[in-house]
């Protein structure tokens, strides 16, 4: 094995790979971020061989104290990584071999890299789902904070990016909290099949020796083994599960961001975002950009490409094990990478933004947000909904050409459209009546948003 | 309405849309398959708001017979769609109204069109749903069957296309198996998103009728309501996460279809399918071809695509309701045909194949299939791991010069590799010793593939 | 052949195709739309036989008869499509056969349906292409004749939804010129590598009857013939080149829909889109909503998704034509219809906008526009632009405090902030001043706009 | 400036962006490769201001002598670059100004990030097309040769994996010469694209100074200037443009990838690959894997994500430049740098291939190459093609019932199924007669083959 790296593959091998065959094909510049759950994993599987009396006491005690040096020496920078050993794990083991000699050329067998690296990245998935739902955690926290502050704050809510109904600021910030809310259970229910040891099926087939799976996987933390080898060695489901859940996250939070950038434009002017999160520009000096939900809107891109790419490169392979696999290994990290950093800095950009109530109330009045209120109060009044409609559009093309709103125009001059309509009607055209009468659950009445942030800081506590 | 129909929207128009823009924009043409649930949906409301004192009794009832007239006409293809009327909605409601009166306007009471969509989506993809995993589950026991006819008929396990050790058909089978356990896990997990009720949220704010939400839900079979009217409307996760599983179990039979069209190819030899999954050729007499799998690889891009199409459709949009969300519903439509009609063929298709145990024998003998073992054995007799495999790898070198497989080599030539060869070596060069020695869980040895048979025959049944 | 259909592809086959396979493999109906081609094909490539003597003239003459009383029937719609006879060409085939005898089953001579489809396909993309550039045509003339009108209107130009520098509203829409204009010469170098003769290519190697390609190429109008079989049966790129050119153009719309809708919507105002381009609310009766650029925006994904799948479908495929192949036509059809479609309706729309100049004069106000001016004025008066960058940022912030405009401040309070200032600045700091300042190829001044409305019209020409 | 980067963008600014920030949205640590593209069109800006008045010809010296230092240190790797200074323009500008002082901030006149940017990125893309047309062209070269030395050796070329027709391995090789001459055609088409000068544009609206854009662009080797500000800054159609044909050229080559790793296989046996783009494996000591084509297989789905994180990124942006944009270059570097790899481990890796001619040969006698032959043979001697192709069908599987190839029947045995069969009929069965009868362009005779081999080595020369 020494030999073989310097020179060939094995005794089959009749010449060694060329400089750029090398770098083509190694993968430890990139894999060597899992090369603590390497260690886990080998040391958990060198303790299950030595339980089944395939690996001497002296020769796991050799292993544990060899795998400690090279934690340490991993922790502190010292430990070198070397593209002639192609992954993290040849670059593990023959250090461990330098060091304890035959007992780590022991340590692979009954094993392969095929279920070693399947193993490993599980491990890894499986610390990045859980570090992942607390983030996303975390943001919903800083957006149910954000909702009850602002449980009555009136915003005009939009359909079509035109003045639809008003609806409360904190009920607007409660929808992103649902969404996350769903993206948590589905990175939660990705682990599940995340969770699962499969180790034990070697190359492809199984091993021939005696060994025990179920107690590797209680070592490690496992939930219970995979049951099939073939399967086990060829399977990337869990990636590409989490970075469609992780797509749908980032899709989530442009949405937000697409929101951020419009309520700071000034002709919204709905909000500001603190300073350290713009910059400003390198020839206009007035300029504050809100650089970060940007990054974030584009940033969706590259998810949704790191799924494309996960999934293109599983089509078609025949089982078991092809090195097309390797592939999976950037996508995935990339992902991991940018949906932590973004649910990390979105929850304190949260924090950080500054809600102008005035600019949104007066632009609520700036597109007869209450003319459904209208038609529903005719409605009460015993008018058919679809009349009711006609009758509240013949009045809002009147106050357009008049450039008031509905509330702004007098009891006579509306009751030329119905004459149902009544003294009465006068707070059903505010924004306050409006809000206060949609008041059932997921309504955006005040006293509803306050019962759905008391329920998620219950989920949340 | 009526009017509005053929000339404007409401009184603030002044100009009907252009013929061009009716055809664009309509979406009756493909959301008529909603039609039954649409009708479902709006009973439901009607009934919820007579409970609750919105609609008289007598309307109620006219909105039952009515309905019931409706879905005779679209059951027996005598409902008129029309393009003028936009979408599947507005046709059904034209033509209560047409048919009762009054009581059909009255039917839109307390909701819109974009949560009567949302609530349509969702019964429509939960039955889909239900469907699709009853299909899996057959095709698990399809695949069932054949992996406990073919328990311990030999095939070369590929790595790379190499040979690398022998397994079962059998054991190969049941590696899809799990596979497609995994979707029907993921479509179930999936289901408990799709299945909760949106309608009441209205437009984007609520509603303000009295309206008792969870009656609805629990007339419909949903498991509760959603929580957020702004999220309720502009909500199409679901779709994107439903297309994402079914993306995954395209990709699983994309990589089935590529075997059984190697191993259909005379240069494998090892199935043949039967005729009716085949064509000939226009002009090769001697032609037939494997078009099902052929079709089924070529049509995990087509799902692949409607993913994307619907995650670059949600991107960045702003809430609420936008008129792009219309353009969830064709990849959605097509992902459910698909995959349906996948599945469904797929399953009859498995039961058709001839399996050909002689060429798969063959072919064991092919690739030094049984290299491990011998490596296994030595290590058994004492030697390290890494350098067993170089003593195998230099026999294996000498074999392939002789054009003979390690199993033909006599004991003495296999001795000049390594002195702990001896004669109990013969046994663990035969594809059956190599096989039987791999008996734990998920390993590939006969009587671990019959323990997976029993379970999955339980699980399935 | 006759029997074949009812029972198997030849006497090869032991069972026919079973219903589900039929419809699953059956292509007719969608490839349907290229029956006309087909039938063009079809002549040209016996007009060839017939030339090089492989096709008597009586039998020539009859396939004439034959295809022209097809051509009528399909044309006048009474032409009966078969799915038992799986696509267009066979069904066209077997329908001229019926007509003519003999004569008919000798058309299939020197070719088969590998290289018939491909032939079709390009023949067909053609002219699509050929539409589509003429579609992008008058899309920028509608542009052109916009910016034209509106040389010298006054918009605020924004960098990150943020105020940035005046420009002009004629200077913006030739931006969409630009971008269209790639777009059209991106489909123009597409086309030279579609107008290829493959026909010839046969099944995959060629064939052996002396036939003329060149001759065949000449009679379709093909620029020249394909030069390798193998390829020319294989090759999608074309639909690939033209969906990714596609992709680009629709992305280029939902750029300019997402400004019409953000212009449109009540807080910025800029303009009004034409009502018969715009839809209401069945339950909000004050909305009118820009349903066509919002479905352009959304259809976006639609053709990213065209051109994944197909992506998808060509990835390792081996030579020469494989089933999956199929599967290039729906995407192709459906990015060709949706671009079309957008096209159309969007050279339309563009022409019933309209503009708000009152409304983008007052938002340059807000925002600090000709702040990068004074910058500039600061730097000619030998400041250098790192200091004078600084001096207008704390002027920007002080007249952000007192709610003014940098040309609202009085000399004396300009002149807090550099020395330099001098009565002079006030011109600079209007918007006028501003854009006529930037006198250069590709700038926003009026003179610049009006240059390239010439330069553009004369290319339109 | 200098302090700004300390504390805050500009006076305007109230706090400095966080170090989460401040990581998160630098880019310096991969827009670092274009320096050297960075200083050569900073130096033609400073050559133009001086040409037209604005930089004093002492300032220019001083630049010059101060980016002469900077490359040095870059070439040496002794520049520092900063996260602090966010991209590689700042970090330049910085050390310029930190070595020259005023002269330094000078440079900036009349231009912005924001065209600077882009016109670094249109040379470097230049750079890399112009490298990466000589790299397909390499590859060509690589097949050609192939093509040449195997003009006559017979393959058995496939239609759905299924032995359709004898083809001559030259042929073969020359199939994918046409794809990558497509691909070459794309990628200098494109280049027409990129190779026009943005810089002029400034932030977006054009500059103030009296600039001469034609000069720059002359300076810096472009064709000429992009005609519309807004469009240039905001534009990224030449990186979507580019990928796109990437993809495409990965597509080609998984398809030749898929190919080999199936020669190489044990069932086909077809070709070895040299022992260095391969790898054993760390269990298994027989096996020689073909990792390097498996790995490019798998890299398409890189390069397919690249493009739709490109065409997600631009989607809906509204214009001028935002933020967004930044996320252009990772995809593109990554790329052009996997596309250049493979392109020149593949050239490299197709001289070592070794053709196994006799196991191609025996291929072709599996599965009745040579029966569309036989067919032609018929309707030579009159019959009409269709009744042709049934006779043979017959044929066929009478011969497969005695598992013998058609060539191996017996003259009296195949006149059972047509009496027009005579002697004559010998020469027709055999593969060197089927493959010399192709002989037109396009086909597969090996004296086209030696044609076409011709034209390549002109067209390449």
């Amino acid at each position: 094995m020494q030999d073989a790296v310097n020179k060939t593959w094995s005794g089959r091998f009749n010449e060694p790979v060329s400089e750029l065959v090398k770098r083509y094909t190694a993968s430890v510049t990139f894999d060597n971020r899992m090369a603590e759950v390497d260690i886990q994993g080998s040391l958990a599987h060198a303790t299950m061989l030595n339980k089944v009396g395939v690996l001497s006491g002296d020769d796991l005690a050799a292993i544990q104290r060899g795998m400690a040096e090279i934690l340490d020496e991993i922790r502190n920078g010292t430990f070198e990584w070397s593209v002639d050993l192609e992954d993290v794990h040849m670059n593990i083991e023959r250090r461990l071999t330098d060091k304890i000699g035959d007992a780590g050329k022991r340590l692979h067998t009954g094993r392969s890299r095929n279920d070693q690296v399947a193993t490993d990245i599980r491990l890894y998935l499986r610390g990045a789902i859980d570090a992942i739902v607390g983030l996303v955690r975390e943001l919903q926290r800083s957006l149910v904070d954000l909702a009850d502050a602002h449980a009555s704050t009136v915003l005009p809510g939009f359909t079509h990016l035109q003045v639809a109904q008003p609806v409360t600021f904190g009920h607007h910030m409660l929808a992103y909290v649902e969404m996350l809310g769903r993206d948590a259970d589905r990175f939660t229910d990705a682990r599940k099949r995340v969770n699962l040891l499969p180790l034990g099926s070697a190359a492809l087939a199984g091993t021939t020796y005696p060994i025990d799976r179920v107690y590797t996987a209680e070592l490690l933390g496992f939930d219970g083994v995979t049951q099939n080898s073939l399967d086990s060695v060829s399977d990337r489901d869990f990636a590409i599960e989490f970075t469609a859940a992780a797509a749908l996250t980032m899709t989530h939070l442009s949405r937000l961001s697409e929101e951020l950038i419009l309520w700071m434009s000034p002709r919204f002017g709905f909000i500001d975002i603190a300073d350290r999160f713009c910059t400003g520009s390198s020839i206009m000096p007035q300029k504050k950009n809100p650089d970060v939900p940007e990054l974030v809107r584009g940033k969706t891109g590259r998810v949704n490409g790191s799924l494309i790419g996960l999934l293109t490169l599983m089509k078609s392979q025949p089982l078991a094990y092809n090195k097309d696999n390797q592939e999976d290994k950037e996508p995935l990290f990339d992902t991991v990478d940018t949906l932590s950093d973004t649910l990390r800095i979105y929850a304190d950009m949260m924090r950080g933004i500054t809600v102008k109530p005035e600019a949104m109330k007066d632009a609520v009045k700036q597109g007869f947000a209450t003319a459904t209120d209208l038609a529903d109060y005719l409605v009460k009044k015993g008018l058919p909904f679809r009349d009711a409609h006609e009758a509240v559009a013949l009045a809002v093309r009147y106050a357009e050409e008049k450039k008031r709103d509905l509330s702004e125009l007098a009891i006579v001059e509306l009751k030329t459209f119905s004459p149902l309509i009544g003294d009465d009607v006068a707070e059903v055209l505010t924004a306050e009546g409006s809000l206060g009468a949609r008041n059932h659950v997921g309504g955006t009445a005040p006293v509803q948003v306050r019962a759905q942030v008391a329920r998620w800081r219950a989920l949340l506590a």
